[in-house]
């Protein structure tokens, strides 16, 4: 079953910061071996869930002991609600307790809340310590894996305190997704899409055909994978603070992130991949509407996120978004508004998206009224 | 009384992250117009604390309103107890209320306490935003404001977390320097004399010289601070994240830190410099006891301390430091701690330090038995 040949590498280019993402079936099982390679001479804490430590904790533990690495868990209740002051609190705390110094490593194993939790813990103990992510879901091995983007929550708002901190290896094993609910995948597939969408069509039209073998495993779910993350390791390679092109990555979250902050981040209601199925939806629409692409293109969109099986409107939310002001102010909220003016990534088609500046708030206002009343 | 001819200016070369510290009187009544030149745009949220609000806010405030400069103080009790996680978190929730962008500034406006901590919630909020420094404490002028270390303390140690983070511009105004306590301007004049015991013996000469007139005021002690930050801007320039010889600028911290540690950070005990007064003797003394240095220097450092009006034994601490374990065990948690071994900035005299790598631990012990005994 396993085919080690197929083990794909993408690296990340940021001078002295660089780092490889390992994309295979069962790597995982490569972990101590991989990590030791790079850092000979580490401790480890790993950070993870506990939905995901029942599952994989022990085979790592063994893996890493095999190797001679010393290493212990910090187990943490599952969900976003974890990206929280108090439990980043917990999780350096016990990283310093562990006696940890700087040349040791956090290992973050979990999906994208884990990611960015560790990572931010990771770079605050002493000012900055070694960082692994072995990224468990979908969603984290293509996007929260790759560019450094670590964080917490704020009571006002999602990702609004954290870091830039570059791990200094990624393990993602595509079969470990095998875990995962069906919609967990599919919502962490909406960011593999976005990649296409943003800007390489070849790579969308690619997608459209092989929706069923990325969803079985093998050779088309780790290109997927790995198509994914060379896509975003080259924009952040050219812009790692997000000072221009590195906007282009929100596709679909500014829409999102504001349905998620309406619902209250309550993952039964919308998971984070389900806002940006609905938001990269929103922002084809509301592109076509402004001119800049065709509504045959939304349309294409919307047909692929629904075989897919992913929320494309807002009509499954009636019960929480109730007017297009309420998300007009989660908007305004957003890290994205630069200097009060809105900002937001648009498209003149698949494969070509833009960063469109000083788009006028009236504009989308309207656009959201329509959208709620279809 | 004011000759702005003196203002002296200290480059910090870090690349794209260099940035200018302005030394001299008055320089705060300038601040608006300097900050314009550097940040046009930036609105501002000032961190202070109520006793640096309640002689110099009002004038910085009136300083920046009429250059045009939005600004709003978040005020902060004084002392060492509020570089903790609970105001860490009231500063960041208070910079994301004001609705500050990635591009605006905060200004850490206050001593050593408020620079670290305004400095890791700059560099925490939205990933990183503008950070200036006004340091209004002798020590954080010639220290904290230089190298972009900022953090809080762990229940666990001080410094424990924070990030490194550098400032876009420091102002450092030498006649706010005379609303200090006698006490607090002999502490922070620790790390002055440090920097000559560190690397330059001819600014040690001509401080042992000057003592009078740097305490007094005017161009003794615009040289004093800008030789200061010249001399850690050199060693930063060269190792930012303290990877080899910024460690350097420890010296005398290790014994300080477990000072400070052991007695609580309690001020009216022990403040950080006086900590650091009694580290620096200690490190010189256990330099000669290793032969590495002579004895001599001991009694020459400790003579201009005692002049200065600074402890240089432990003496005044007997109800708190009662064994050499008990110091042992604060310097075994203390980060410049590598891999096990105890490392130490020791010197081979005066303006000769270097860093002692796997320093026996028995020798310190019995060192600091004897220490104890005498």
């Amino acid at each position: 079953m396993t085919d080690r040949n197929l083990t794909e590498k993408v690296k990340v280019e940021l001078a002295d910061r660089s780092y490889d993402i390992l994309i295979g079936e069962h790597v995982l099982l490569g972990a101590g071996k991989h990590i030791k390679s790079v850092l000979p001479d580490a401790k480890c804490a790993i950070v993870t869930d506990e939905n995901v430590a029942a599952i994989h904790l022990e085979a790592l533990l063994e893996n890493l002991k095999a190797e001679g690495i010393e290493a212990a868990p910090i187990i943490l209740p599952a969900g976003e609600a974890t990206k929280s002051y108090a439990h980043l609190q917990t999780v350096i705390e016990a990283i310093i307790e562990m006696r940890l110094e700087r040349g040791d490593a956090v290992i973050a194993f979990g999906g994208g809340v884990i990611g960015d939790l560790a990572g931010f813990a990771a770079a605050s103990v002493r000012r900055g310590m070694n960082f692994i992510q072995i990224p468990t879901s979908l969603l984290a091995q293509v996007d929260s894996s790759v560019g450094g983007k670590t964080g917490i929550n704020s009571p006002q708002g999602k990702n609004l305190v954290g870091a830039f901190y570059q791990p200094r290896l990624v393990l993602a094993d595509t079969t470990v997704l095998d875990t995962l609910s069906e919609r967990e995948f599919r919502a962490g597939f909406a960011e593999v899409i976005k990649y296409g969408l943003i800007n390489d069509a070849g790579f969308y039209n690619w997608l459209e055909q092989n929706w069923d073998g990325i969803k079985k495993g093998g050779k088309e779910r780790i290109h997927a994978v790995a198509t994914s993350c060379r896509a975003k390791a080259a924009i952040v390679a050219r812009d790692e603070r997000e000072s221009g092109e590195r906007a282009l990555l929100n596709l679909g979250h500014t829409f999102g992130h504001a349905l998620e902050g309406i619902t209250k981040y309550q993952s039964d209601v919308l998971v984070h991949g389900e806002g940006v199925a609905i938001g990269m939806v929103l922002a084809h629409a509301f592109s076509a509407r402004m001119n800049q692409s065709s509504p045959d293109d939304t349309q294409r969109v919307k047909t692929y996120l629904e075989k897919v099986g992913l929320p494309t409107d807002m009509s499954g939310l009636r019960n929480h978004v109730k007017s297009a002001n309420q998300i007009m102010d989660f908007i305004a909220q957003d890290k994205k508004v630069s200097r009060g003016n809105l900002n937001f990534i648009l498209t003149h088609g698949i494969g070509q998206a833009y960063i469109a500046k000083n788009v006028p708030a009236a504009e989308v206002h309207a656009f959201l009224t329509e959208a709620l009343e279809s």
